[in-house]
């Protein structure tokens, strides 16, 4: 006599899983359709979900139909083409069945021991990183330094923000004398990361930028020799190359100077324009990065790898371990043991983590080198003609100066004319598009780096705005 | 003329996630045969691999093909039904698709706006878990409470632990006074979290725990009368329902007791356990969390979700977002504006995170309340099975009451024959088991609760172990 076994057998799951492939590749060939902004109110989407869970079982075709009917009208479609908003979180073929693997085979990467090959693949693939994207040997695995998947360039800013907390404090500062810097622009996960680290709003300096909205290094200087003069410890730089706002760019080498000098810990947060490095002719946004102590750039933006994919380096992994490890009983084994391998859960906030070097394998394999910086350069192109575009109209002017994959700009008419057109377009469901505010004037970026965006879908998002700008 | 276009189509997508969904169906189908720890050495796998990353496209054929000649031999395999070791990282048919979907529809929902849809859905899915596991009201989210999911039982213990040192600070405690409690037997999580927090180690005081290894309400309320006698401020208890060492149960009431009259923010770990209460019978473990600041459990655990599944919840989101919300201007948008949204970015330290409510979603239909308590009460009949066999053989004794899916045992020759016989079993690949220390002496865990282990797999662990004892 057999019992309900309630799982999913091998071959349920081979007829179910080739339902879920073709609905995702329907997807794939149809996003275009679909408002790129989800035009759902709040609530919505629960007001039409069963108040209580079931009792028993479910046919599978019931969840795959509620999919499409309740579930994507509230999907707000990142994968579009059509997407110019934030920045992307682009996904691709390779990369989702690298997911898929990964789940299917269900490995926790906690230590070496648990998967071997979710670790050294790990290792491996973050090499391969850098050799892809020009980085310095300093971060390479074979010597002091390596390379970790977080999920979040947030969570690597905690990191490099914790190692450094714990080389202040091995110095013999106190918490609260530690002082941070960063500019107004710097990603906010930094302010996030000092608040969870236990630093006071007032223990992070904001260094000033310059007209660009980069931070000016002598500007740093004297804000770090004012704090040693007043017996505070400067301990952490957060310098990035390609704001969120505006893909700004703080001059590394020159902030490396004075971070080097003055014993800091500097991190640079690449997370968006780290991966234009895949082109050569693109190569600056590494300058001075042979200096810093910790870099981080992430492949869920730019290298069509889904979310979540950031690759974070260290000089001196000596000192992250030393901020995060902790080795209670149960997890002690002989290979940890023996020093002679990587146990990332000492890397990373999290214990647990996931076999996500596969879908970045995956996605390397797939492209190539050739094949990531062809978008990557593709992408750097539409953005430029969309600026020129923007130049030659008299009616908009750029905001900041364009950059790689990142227009910002505005119509001469005020910020009430602004709101007004990123409201059209976004209620139009044909864009997608996000504000900024830049010298307290409000900005439309266009950040252009969806993997499927084509100069067609540049073009028609000039033409839309055009349009607008002739009926406002 | 058409270019390389370098992505994979949607037909190409088709095939190979065909192929993909076949080799997961075949590794379920023969997850058995593999030895269950990797047997590779330390570099290994990396010796493996090309030095350089491919500048060209390379075929997906061969990609998968290494998988099964590179990777494989380094996976240790946590869905083989022979996984005994630390607790199991389940993951199901229904997960694994649900996983796919995310990956493939690609959404980031840091925001509301950024995808309506994977709020919702996460908020009422974690309103149904409350359902289902029979937990208190004061977590549903139509109250000042709610539910999130977190990466990890550590990350949730993290964000406890910031909202707790929020209250505290609020309170106009320094940093530097507040005090944590834990036993010697809380998840390791505990110590990370408040090291991250900026707490020193002196810190975190620990409380006494009783011959079952579980906490002392009598030694935890001396405690926080001596340091509130000293100037301290009492800020934050992790209690444990179910610990990683011996499944020791906190008692979660009287510890609230103590708690709730200190104003100590009271965070209960039901990581493991927790999922036990999907079966009637086994409500016990939520006793006494009516009156608790916050808990958590994993689905990635014992609820047949793949990692990273943990529900967190809160019994005051207020707390939460004070201790966690940052409000850069280019994430400001009119539905966070109007508070009748949740974004959940404010309830986890990073800023990004994935649609990862779809796959507890599709296990919770695909199984119903009666599947997921069926093999739940299913493993814990099976461990009581084990533990009578080990309580029956004179050769072996319990080391700790068994409890749920675990039982903790020990060779009464001594920790050498212990150590002795967990490598054995290890080096054979038969199964896998992992140790802890109880009052300093070696103790062989075995942790019954993976999806697919039945009476025929706890069967021949004890054989294997009963053969092994005959030849030591």
């Amino acid at each position: 006599m057999t019992e309900p076994s309630f799982h999913m057998t091998p071959d349920e799951f081979r007829r179910h899983g080739a339902e879920v492939v073709e609905w995702v590749a329907r997807y794939m060939e149809t996003v275009e359709e679909h408002p790129v902004l989800s035009p759902v109110a709040p609530g919505d989407i629960r007001a039409s979900l069963p108040a209580h869970p079931p009792q028993r079982p479910e046919p599978f075709e019931d969840v795959l139909a509620d999919i499409e009917a309740l579930i994507l009208p509230g999907v707000t479609h990142w994968q579009s083409p059509n997407w110019f908003a934030y920045f992307p979180a682009n996904s691709s073929g390779p990369s989702v069945l690298g997911e898929l693997l990964a789940a299917g085979l269900g490995v926790q990467g906690m230590l070496w021991a648990t998967s071997p090959a979710c670790t050294e693949l790990e290792t491996h693939v973050l090499d391969w990183m850098l050799e892809l994207l020009g980085l310095p040997d300093r971060f390479r695995s074979d010597g002091p330094g390596g390379g970790v998947i977080e999920d979040s360039a947030s969570s690597a800013t905690l990191c490099a923000l914790l190692a450094a907390r714990r080389r202040g404090r091995d110095a013999g500062a106190e918490l609260g004398d530690l002082v941070a810097y960063a500019s107004a622009h710097t990603h906010s996960s930094l302010e996030k990361a000092a608040r969870v680290a236990g630093l006071g709003a007032d223990q992070v300096r904001v260094v000033a930028v310059d007209e660009t909205y980069a931070m000016v290094p002598g500007a740093l200087a004297t804000l770090v020799a004012e704090d040693r003069a007043a017996g505070r410890v400067p301990f952490f730089c957060c310098a990035t190359v390609g704001t969120t706002s505006s893909l700004a760019v703080d001059p590394v080498a020159a902030l490396a100077d004075v971070c080097v000098a003055a014993g800091v810990w500097i991190h640079v947060d690449g997370a968006m324009a780290g991966s234009a490095a895949v082109c050569s002719e693109l190569r600056w946004v590494n300058d001075g990065l042979d200096r810093v102590d910790s870099y981080a750039v992430n492949p869920h933006k730019w290298l069509f790898t889904n979310f979540d994919c950031t690759c974070f380096w260290v000089a001196d992994r000596g000192a992250l371990l030393a901020a995060l490890s902790i080795l209670p009983e149960y997890l002690r084994n002989e290979a940890s043991a023996s020093g002679a391998v990587i146990d990332y859960r000492d890397w990373q906030v999290p214990l647990g983590r996931r076999f996500r070097a596969l879908k970045l394998w995956f996605v390397i394999r797939h492209y190539g080198a050739e094949g990531l910086a062809h978008h990557v350069r593709r992408h750097v192109e539409l953005a430029r003609q969309f600026a020129a575009w923007v130049e030659a109209d008299a009616r908009f002017e750029l905001a900041a100066p364009p950059r790689l994959g990142l227009v910002c700009l505005r119509h001469v008419g005020g910020d009430e004319v602004n709101q007004w057109l990123l409201d059209s377009i976004n209620a139009s469901g044909e864009q997608y598009l996000t504000h900024t505010r830049l010298d307290d004037r409000l900005v439309i970026r266009v950040s252009v780096g969806q993997t499927h965006t084509e100069e067609r879908h540049v073009r028609a998002l000039w033409d839309h705005l055009a349009c607008l700008a002739d009926a406002s």
